[in-house]
């Protein structure tokens, strides 16, 4: 076992402190990784303060993760020590079930192994990325290419692929009308992803606080969401929505947005059902569906994708022990647009 | 103005009793059908009732019409006097909109006419088919091939197209896991034809009372919604559900049914929303939608498909009079499985 650093949650209310936590040995067809930085995710709060069920704490959190390689396993083929990596929301799957072979094990019939707060092969607790090393197998660490800033990589392995996953599954491309609901870490992730498949992106946000960053990322337009007339000046507009926002929303209001087969997708999800009029799905063919981040090829894909285009978050540093103040902003929603601890800070 | 013979609903709780109705003068583009039979749909029974929102008394319902084309106006092409013809749920739409201009007339955003219970052209309330003839532009009628039985023709103009036009949009071919929830007027016909287009059939239905009809209509398989331990069995097994009832459904449990990239498509509605547990949209990427009839194009489609297929729905034929007792056996569901009103009987 290898004892590293880390920041841990004592509990569901206590601050974060820093600690240490055991990682596995190397296995044959494991990568050790040096963390460099990590962002950190709504979900992590979520997590940490056991609003999404029970938690064994301690625990350490963090699914966006970027380092380098420090070792391999004698077996390990796709990655070589000095390569820069990343890790996303998830270290394991089944790889038997029909949607694992399909190359989406973030689908897994039997259930992907989480980052944190799963339950890993060895029986142990899977703990996260607010730490200097972790060790994980091959197949779910993905190559960063040298194009994307190394800070800014880190929010693409879970706010990028999150957005970008079901911008593709969609077909989103030249001349698709998408809206994005919340311009928050996952939002502002739509918008440039979005644009840069060819889409006409309108961002849909609370109030305008943040609309000439929208339109700098590329927006073509920018409603609040708190003005009742957006949603009767744009009905029937959008082939794509994209739901970031985990409160509950009216449904009637925003499924009357979409144009005929348009579909509203939701990448956050309150925990309470949400109250869906169906006669609202009737008109224009509407479909609402959920997708959860994205497959490991796909994944690979996305990186490529915003290496070659040149596409990266808009992400602030800071240090490992600021992490606290920046829960507290991240629920005030102040950030732009993702917070990246520097892991150096916790060596 | 031309006077006819109908059965029409005096109010919302009165039975339906004899009439005369009042139909426009044939104009340049309008057919004159000669009425042979009307399906008696659900949707009927709610209009007539009041249960879907205020209604003008007397009312005529029926939009699933066969009959013989009586007289045609001057600019007429599509049909000549002797064609054996059928009208549905629309009589009229924009023809301007987006979707009227893609053939979609029953999403037409400015509101189709519906084919009775709506505004007409002229301003009067739109009558349906429970009557001797029925004027209609000629855009809105259909072409029912011999090959089709007379009577049996009747519901394919609505229960028909409403099952068809999901089945075809979603893809459903051979080799598709295809589950259909009720065994009504519209779910014996998904059943029919989502086996004719080569699709592996599964029933869910309250009880198994109807399982041998539905094995011989060519469904594969029979499950009790009843029984808990279904939604077990069948985890994760559908491509496409048609939902057929317009009662609630645990959302949850139907949901959890869908394969990777599912659909669970309503094609009835409960008045109330329903509650839609986002995290089981998330697993397997699936998608809930709603469809409504079809566009003009894809109903002739779907008729010329089932004189193709030899596919009719199955129907018991009435005497006019014989309406109020049929409406309650719709309502304990024990039809088998669409009434049929024989409109000689009102001449």
């Amino acid at each position: 076992m290898l004892s590293v650093n880390a920041i841990s949650a004592p509990s569901a209310t206590g601050p974060l402190e820093r600690s240490t936590i055991e990682r596995r040995e190397v296995g044959p067809r494991d990568v050790l990784i040096e963390i460099r930085y990590a962002g950190i995710c709504h979900s992590d709060i979520h997590t940490v303060r056991g609003e999404w069920g029970d938690i064994k704490y301690p625990l350490t959190v963090g699914h966006e993760i970027v380092g380098l390689v420090a070792a391999v396993g004698a077996d390990v083929t796709r990655h070589a020590v000095g390569d820069r990596v990343g890790v996303g929301c998830m270290v394991n799957s089944c790889r038997e079930c029909e949607n694992c072979r399909a190359g989406q094990e973030q689908y897994c019939l039997n259930g992907n192994t989480g980052t944190y707060n799963s339950v890993d092969r060895d029986g142990t607790v899977t703990q996260g990325g607010y730490s200097t090393h972790v060790v994980v197998d091959e197949h779910f660490v993905l190559r960063v290419p040298e194009a994307i800033p190394y800070e800014a990589a880190a929010p693409l392995l879970c706010a990028g692929i999150t957005t970008y996953s079901p911008l593709r599954h969609w077909n989103v491309g030249p001349g698709t009308k998408v809206a994005v609901v919340g311009m928050g870490g996952l939002g502002h992730m739509a918008v440039k992803l979005a644009v840069a498949l060819g889409a006409d992106v309108t961002v849909l946000s609370q109030t305008l606080g943040k609309k000439d960053d929208g339109l700098a990322f590329g927006a073509g337009d920018y409603h609040a969401t708190s003005d009742a007339s957006t949603f009767e000046a744009l009905r029937n507009r959008f082939d794509v929505i994209i739901n970031t926002v985990s409160a509950p929303i009216d449904m009637r209001a925003y499924l009357g947005l979409l144009r005929l087969g348009g579909t509203l997708v939701s990448v956050g999800a309150p925990p309470e059902p949400l109250a869906v009029p169906v006669f609202a799905l009737f008109n224009n063919r509407r479909s609402f569906a959920g997708s959860s981040i994205g497959g490991i090829a796909e994944t690979q894909e996305m990186l490529d994708f915003c290496a070659e285009r040149g596409i990266a978050p808009e992400v602030e540093v800071i240090p490992a022990d600021q992490v606290n103040e920046a829960y507290e902003r991240v629920m005030r929603s102040d950030v732009r647009y993702r917070f990246v601890i520097d892991i150096d800070t916790l060596r």
